[in-house]
C-alpha cells in the first residue's frame, strides 16, 4: 500500500505541480468514460433498438442493485473472479460491484422463489480487466440483457434469443454479422472422447475459448505446458476445434464413432440439430454457424453457448470476412439459480447479453465520417425580441408554452441580441422563434419565425401553441 | 476486521445452518433493494414525467462513471462526507462511488473546459446513511439532476429551476407541496449580524438544517452546548430562522437595520426580490415560501438553496397541511467547477436534484390501494393452437410477426392447451390471440380472436399484420 501511495502522490505533483492549490489529476477513472450530449444521442438511439427488440418478444423488465454481497459472486464466475470490484469493508456488510447481470438475475429469482419469467435488463457491470478503449472495452460498461426462466420443451426459448440477436445485430445496421454456436455438453464430451481428465475439463476450456485471439499452435501449448495435457490430447482436440458448419455437421458428428458414444455429447448435438431445425422456422439459419471452437469463459453455462461477432466490411478488399469483435453472447445455466435456492431447486435459464461500448464505437466513428449533425436538444421554439426591456414579455410567454407542453427555450440576458438569438437557433436546431415585439403585443400577436426558410408570420397569441405544435408534429 | 468476519460468520451460519452447501445469506445489500417489473413499471411513469419535463426545458443529457477517483469528491460535502462508500484498494487508483450528480458534473465540464451548457443527468448514487426505507430513504437512490451551468444575468436560470420542480410536482400530481427558498448569502449575513463567529459559519449553518427534523430548542441546544456558540447570538438566530413569507418578508428585511447593514445579506435579499418577481410572471410563487430556516447539508452552495417538501393530505384531517418530507432540492453553486480547473476559472451553474424514491414510495401505495392492474409487457398478440403438431407452424407465424414489428409471443411448449393460451393472456393482459389450426392453414387464413370479447375472425394471412396493427393501436 505504501509503494502505492508513494505512487499516486508523485502522479499528483507531476499534474498538478504548477498549482499549488490545485493537487488533484482532473479524470475519469481508468477504464470509464463520461457520454456527451452527443454521444448519449447516440447511446439512446442503440437503447432503443434493444429495447423495441426486447419488448416485442415479450420481456418484463427488472432493476437490481449496482453492487452485491460478496459472497453472492463468489464461485460464479470461474478464473476471472479476480477482475471483480470489491468495496472497501467501512463496517458492515462486505460488498462487490456487478460483474454481469446474471448473477444477479439468479439471486433475485431464488430470493423472490421465481420459476417462470421473461425479463430484460439494461444496465452498468465493473470488470478490473485491461481497458483497451478504443476497441470498445472498458470497465464499466453497459450490458442489455434478455433471459427466459422457466421449465420449457427443449430449444425453444433458445432458438428465440437466437432470433433477438439476429434481430438487433440486423436492425442497427452494423454490416455482416455470425453467431457462432456451441454446446457445454459438446465440449465436455468432446473433452471426455480426447482424452482429457475430468479434473481439466474447466480450465481445458478456458484455453479453447483463447482461439478467437491466438492461433491453434499457442492454444495448444498452453494445454500442454502450462495445464499438463498430454500432446494426444491436445492434438485430438485440435481436429475438432477446427469444424464449424451447420445441419450437416451436426449430422456428420451424430455419427461420429467416439463422440456418438458418449452421453453428453449425444445430448448436446441431438438439442443443437433440434435449435438448427427452429433456427431454419425463423428463417436465420444463414448466419448462424455451429462452431466447435466456441467455449465463453463463464462457469455458470450448461447447455448451448454462442457468441455473435461483427465480420469486416466487404470493402476492405479482405479476401475473408475477419471478426472485428463480439457484440453480443449468451447460452444456458440451468444450475446457477439452483446455487442460491436454500434446497437447492433449479430453475432452467436461457438468455442473451448485448455489449453496446462496441456497437456505439462503431456508430459513433459512423457518426463522425458522415458528419451528419445530431440534434442533442428538442427544443421546439425559442422566445425572442428584437427590442431591449421585453425580458418580463419573453418570461411571461415561454411559461405559457411549458405549460402548454411546448419544448421551448429563452435566453437567460435581459436584452441580448436579436442576432444573438437565431444564431442560437442555428447552432442547435430550434427550428422556430416566437418573437414578441412592442407593437405585436399590443396588437395581440407573436411573430413566429421559420429558422430554415427565415419565414414570418403574425399569429394570434392565443393560437399560438397551437401553430406551433402543427409546424413541428413529425410527418 | 477479525471481528466484522467473526460477526458475518456467525450471521451465515445462522441463516444457512439447516443446508450445509448453501451458507450464505440470500438479500440485497443494506439499504438497496430489486424493481420488480410492477415496480418498474411505476418507476418508467416518473422518470418519464421528469424527462419530458426537462426537455421541454431545452436540456441535453450526460452520463458520468458510478465511481470517482477518491479525492475528486474529497473537500465537497463537508460533514456528510463520511457517508461515502470507497471502493478496496485493489492496486492502481483511490476510488469511491458518486455520492451526487453535481459533483461530478462540476468535474465534467472542468475537464471538457465546457463553460455554458443546460444539461439532465438521471442516475443512480450512493450514502452510506441509516437507511429508512419505508420512508424511501435508501443507500442507493436516483437522482433526477437539471442544471444550468454559464455566466447569465441573476436570478432567471434560477427561476427556472424553480419553474421546473413546480411542473414535475404538478404533473405528478402528488397532492400538495411547498417549495422552500433560501440564499446562502442571507443565512451568512444572519450570521454575521447576530454574532457568530466567521469560523462557525458552516457547522451552525449544518445545525439549522436540522430545523426540519427537530425543534428549535434542541436545534439551540446543540449550537450552544455542542458547537460552543454563546446563547445570545443563539437567540437572534432563533429570532430569524422562524420566518417565512413571500415578497412582503423580503421588504420588511430589506428594511431590518442590522441585516440591511451586511452587504452579503443585502445582496441575497435583492437577488431573492429579483426571484420573486420572475416567479411572479411564472405564475407559481402560491407555492413558494421565502424561509430563512432552509439552510440545506453540503456545502458547495454559494446563493439561492430551495428544497420542496409533500404536505400531507387535507383528508388526513390535521388543521395544517404538516410536511411529510422533502422530494427536490437544489441551489446555486457558483465556486464548485473552480475548485476542478487548474487555473481556478469558476463557471456559475445553478440546479436541482428530484428524488424518486419518496415520490415513487407515495406512487406505489397508490396503486395498490386502487387495485389498478398494470401492465408490465407490451405484448400485442399470443400465437397459439388449438391442436397438437403445430408447434412449427406457430413458431412461423410468430416470427413473420416479430419480422413486421409486432409484439408477440408463443408459449415456450411443443403442444399446449388451448385454455392455457387463453388463460396467459388473460394474467398478462395480451389483448389478441392468433390461433393456428389445420383447416385454416389449407385455407390460408389465421383466426383471430379478441381476448376481451372473445370474437372471433378469420383474417388472411398476408393482412394478418395489418389487423393487428388496427386493433391494437392506441387512441
Amino acid at each position: 500500500i505504501a509503494k502505492e501511495v508513494a505512487k499516486l502522490l508523485e502522479m499528483k505533483a507531476q499534474l498538478g505541480g504548477d498549482e499549488g492549490k490545485h493537487k488533484f489529476v482532473l479524470k475519469t477513472p481508468k477504464g470509464t468514460r463520461d457520454y456527451s450530449p452527443k454521444q448519449m444521442a447516440i447511446r439512446e438511439r442503440v437503447f432503443d433498438a434493444i429495447i423495441t427488440c426486447f419488448k416485442r418478444h415479450g420481456a418484463e423488465v427488472i432493476d437490481t442493485p449496482v453492487f452485491e454481497l460478496k459472497e453472492t459472486l463468489t464461485g460464479k464466475y470461474g478464473e476471472d473472479s479476480k477482475l471483480i470490484y470489491d468495496l472497501k469493508d467501512q463496517g458492515g456488510e462486505l460488498l462487490s460491484l456487478r460483474y454481469d447481470l446474471t448473477v444477479p438475475f439468479a439471486r433475485y429469482l431464488a430470493m423472490n422463489k421465481i420459476t417462470n419469467i421473461k425479463r430484460y435488463h439494461i444496465a452498468k457491470v465493473y470488470r478490473r480487466d485491461n481497458p483497451a478503449m478504443t476497441r470498445g472495452r472498458y470497465r464499466e460498461f453497459y450490458q442489455c440483457d434478455f433471459d427466459i426462466a422457466g421449465q420449457f420443451d427443449p430449444m425453444i426459448p433458445d432458438a428465440e434469443c437466437l432470433k433477438i440477436v439476429h434481430e438487433i445485430l440486423s436492425d442497427l445496421q452494423l454490416g455482416d454479422f455470425l453467431i457462432k454456436v456451441n454446446d457445454r455438453r459438446i465440449l465436455d464430451g468432446m473433452f471426455a472422447v480426447c482424452g482429457v481428465p475430468d479434473s481439466k475439463f474447466r480450465t481445458i476450456c478456458s484455453s479453447v475459448d483463447k482461439l478467437d485471439k491466438m492461433p491453434w499452435e499457442e492454444v495448444r501449448s498452453e494445454m500442454v505446458g502450462e495445464k499438463g495435457l498430454s500432446p494426444e490430447a491436445a492434438d485430438r482436440i485440435g481436429d475438432y476445434v477446427q469444424l464449424h458448419g451447420g445441419l450437416d455437421l451436426i449430422e456428420r458428428l451424430l455419427q461420429d464413432p467416439k463422440l456418438s458414444q458418449n452421453k453428453l455429447a449425444k445430448e448436446g448435438l441431438g438439442d443443437m440439430k433440434l435449435l438448427f431445425e427452429y433456427l431454419t422456422l425463423f428463417g436465420i439459419t444463414g448466419k448462424i454457424s455451429f462452431d466447435l471452437s466456441l467455449a465463453r469463459g463463464l462457469d455458470y453455462y450448461t447447455g448451448v453457448i454462442f457468441e455473435a461477432v461483427l465480420l469486416q466490411q466487404e470493402n476492405d478488399h479482405v479476401e475473408e470476412p475477419v471478426s472485428v469483435g463480439s457484440v453480443a453472447g449468451g447460452g444456458r445455466y440451468d444450475g446457477l439459480v439452483g446455487m442460491f435456492d436454500p434446497k437447492g431447486r433449479k430453475v432452467p435459464c436461457v438468455g442473451v447479453s448485448i455489449g453496446i461500448e462496441r456497437i456505439f464505437s462503431i456508430l459513433e466513428q459512423r457518426v463522425e465520417a458522415s458528419e451528419e449533425k445530431i440534434r442533442t436538444t428538442e427544443t421546439q421554439v425559442l422566445v425572442a425580441s428584437a427590442q431591449k426591456k421585453l425580458l418580463e414579455e419573453r418570461l411571461k410567454l415561454v411559461a405559457e408554452l411549458w405549460d402548454a407542453g411546448i419544448k421551448a427555450e429563452v435566453l437567460y440576458k435581459k436584452n441580448p441580441k436579436l442576432l444573438n438569438q437565431l444564431q442560437y437557433c442555428e447552432d442547435t436546431g430550434i427550428p422556430l422563434v416566437a418573437i414578441v415585439g412592442e407593437q405585436e403585443l399590443k396588437d395581440g400577436v407573436i411573430k413566429l419565425r421559420v429558422v430554415a426558410t427565415r419565414e414570418e408570420v403574425n399569429v394570434r397569441r392565443e393560437s399560438l401553441v397551437e401553430e406551433i405544435r402543427m409546424r413541428t408534429s413529425q410527418p
